[in-house]
């Protein structure tokens, strides 16, 4: 039982298609016309092929395949919406995979044990609407009810409410907490994705298989100091900022080189006032990126980096405070599917390596109330992703598709994982 | 024969109020009509004493008097303009002790041999027109002959040569080089300057005899990498300007400190693009401003930190490149005009100590083609200047003119340094 590579390939770029612009690339966001050709372009292949398609309230895709057997169903996909100028292959990997496994099966009369759910998330890119992973986060009850007026439109400053109200087609923004699923009703969330970056294509490998999911602190430092002219005051009577800032983004990336863990951080910028070339700043910001995918080291570094802070600040006579916008914890994939994708992948004799990814998903929701697994195919073109150039092979699409395919049968048979 | 010191003050404020402005403050900006006023106001001052006044082809004012044999001149004075909404006693401060000194002097029928000239510069702050200590450097011949078309106002853009123009009273845009002078014509030239800084007040001393002008180094270092996401890269792939441009704030902080020469070094803030939190910093952008009154460390602090960004851009594989946009190398004030002051100060029992400056001043131009000597006076409002809030109090004002007075009267005497 193989993948039709020529179907997958067509459908993948006819769908992906919905929402081109004429400046390039896709512009395809949540709650938008564009958004609701795609759900019914989707929803329409799903009835295709005889699935029990639904939309539930706040726009989550369901196409669901009956298994032979009253069991918790394998939920599988990823999301719909792009990034603006966006590609074909991020998010709609995941939704067409999963839908041509399926029709696969359906077509060589391979009926599961357990039902296997197709499901395309809404707004996980915030392209409008702030808050990422939107839809999934719905599904675990992680949105909070009145979510649907204190979130905004980034441009007009228009509620979520309206834009849910015009898109229609069931969504409805007083019964946000209705998409809510039971975890009991799922045996497991599987997500196959494009890497996003060049380490599949460096090593020459189509297929990862994710281990982790990297847990993000975004969090901003702020200092206060006193500013006084260039020449006006000596270093030792000094209240810097902008020095203590660049002490502070020196051991912000020794901290991250020091775990041996390719702990990931970044200091995107430092922001100071007055700003002048020959005064002392006497307020800085700096916004810190920490990635890291052990959970114990993840914590350790937030308090790490704070203790430093202190220290620099107590040194120079400063006051500081710190603003967290993002506590994402660490995600881990099941190992018992890692190990299913594993075997999968080896009966096809696709090459294939473990990763922890350190981009976000949907997964990362769907981790706290159910197993996970999650498959990377290589991005072809310098790994580029969100953008028009983003772009992966026919074979890396197929390879990740039969993956996916032998992984779904392999548990949809499963007692337990 | 001592300074009167109730008409010094008066005069201070009087002439000080000029240019004052309703938001607090006084604006008194070269080749303003209030600057033009200011010049009027002064040059009645002069006339009124006897003295021979003019105003050179770039605005500075001289005020003349004449010595008991043709020797080289005493030139005494300094810059008469204000940064916006300054105080009464920056600049102005060295030529009201100056015209009081000489006013002294000829009530008191002192004849001096030399002649002495009291000089009020122009556009020391270039508040409005760029390049600052413009009057002592056109004196200097350090002016480009077409600077009238290539000097702008920061604000309209129009050329200096049209306020030269609407300013009048004998300025001349053609003419900017009619006023070097001939350093054979004088012998030296003396500052008194408020001290802008809070050392003499921490110590509790009223004046101080300046030794030197601490060199200025000011630089731009830009840096050249590769941005990418926050996740999307191991830290050992990325070409990262921010965490660079960090260390090297570092370095030039470290440096400063270990020359242990009361270097100054200044990075007021760190510009970085795309200058996102989650995204890699492609550029940035570091000034640097050195301050150090020893030559050879002020040559070396610039090639250690140019290495070490060497270094670093290699380390991470950045290109980089340095725009420098002020290199004035130290300056040294006459030591045997600093023992005359010294000996000026101890038989008036005025206390004082000995002191780097380390903004810079008219007397660092002067000292390319003259003997200088410069005396600060104590700032008493914490120290504060160019603003509304800079004061120095009516007794160390008087102790400054005495100090000058008697100052000039020994020089005045000498045959030579």
């Amino acid at each position: 039982m193989r993948i039709n590579r020529e179907r997958l390939w067509k459908k993948q770029h006819e769908t992906g298609a919905i929402g081109a612009v004429k400046e390039g690339g896709i512009s395809r966001f949540a709650w938008t016309p564009e958004y609701k050709r795609a759900c019914e372009n989707l929803m329409e292949q799903m009835r295709e092929i005889g699935l029990e398609v639904r939309m539930d309230t706040v726009g989550n895709i369901f196409g669901r395949y009956e298994g032979s057997e009253k069991l918790p169903a394998i939920l599988c996909g990823s999301h719909l919406d792009t990034v603006p100028n966006g590609g074909y292959f991020d998010g709609l990997t995941g939704i067409m995979t999963a839908l041509e496994a399926v029709t696969v099966m359906k077509e060589e009369g391979f009926k599961p044990r357990r039902p296997i759910e197709i499901v395309a998330f809404i707004n996980e890119e915030a392209s409008q609407f702030l808050g990422g992973t939107f839809g999934s986060k719905a599904m675990c009850g992680e949105l909070p009810p009145d979510y649907a007026d204190t979130c905004r439109h980034r441009v007009t400053g228009e509620p979520l409410r309206k834009a849910m109200k015009e898109f229609g087609m069931g969504t409805d923004p007083d019964r946000l907490p209705d998409s809510r699923i039971d975890p009991k009703d799922y045996f497991c969330f599987i997500e196959v994705h494009i890497e996003q970056g060049r380490y599949l294509l460096d090593g020459d490998i189509p297929i990862s298989v994710v281990s982790d999911i990297a847990g993000i602190k975004q969090f901003y430092i702020e200092l206060h100091g006193v500013s006084c002219h260039a020449g006006g005051m000596a270093m030792k009577d000094r209240h810097d900022t902008l020095q203590a800032a660049a002490a502070i983004a020196c051991e912000v990336e020794r901290l991250a080189l020091a775990t041996g863990n390719d702990t990931r951080s970044t200091v995107g910028y430092i922001e100071s006032e007055p700003g002048e070339h020959n005064i002392v700043a006497n307020k800085s910001v700096i916004p810190v990126d920490y990635r890291e995918a052990d959970d114990r080291i993840w914590s350790q570094l937030y308090e790490d980096i704070l203790e430093f802070v202190k220290k620099e600040c107590e040194k120079r006579g400063l006051t500081w405070s710190v603003h967290s916008t993002c506590d994402l914890a660490p995600s881990h994939c099941n190992r018992s599917i890692m190990k299913v994708m594993d075997q999968a992948a080896e009966e096809l004799g696709v090459r294939h390596n473990e990763m922890i990814s350190f981009p976000c998903h949907d997964a990362v929701n769907m981790e706290r109330i159910l197993p996970v697994g999650m498959i990377f195919v290589r991005s072809s073109n310098e790994g580029l992703s969100h953008c028009p150039e983003e772009y992966t092979t026919k074979e890396d699409l197929g390879d990740s598709a039969d993956v996916l395919l032998g992984t779904l049968k392999k548990l949809s048979n499963r007692e337990q994982l």
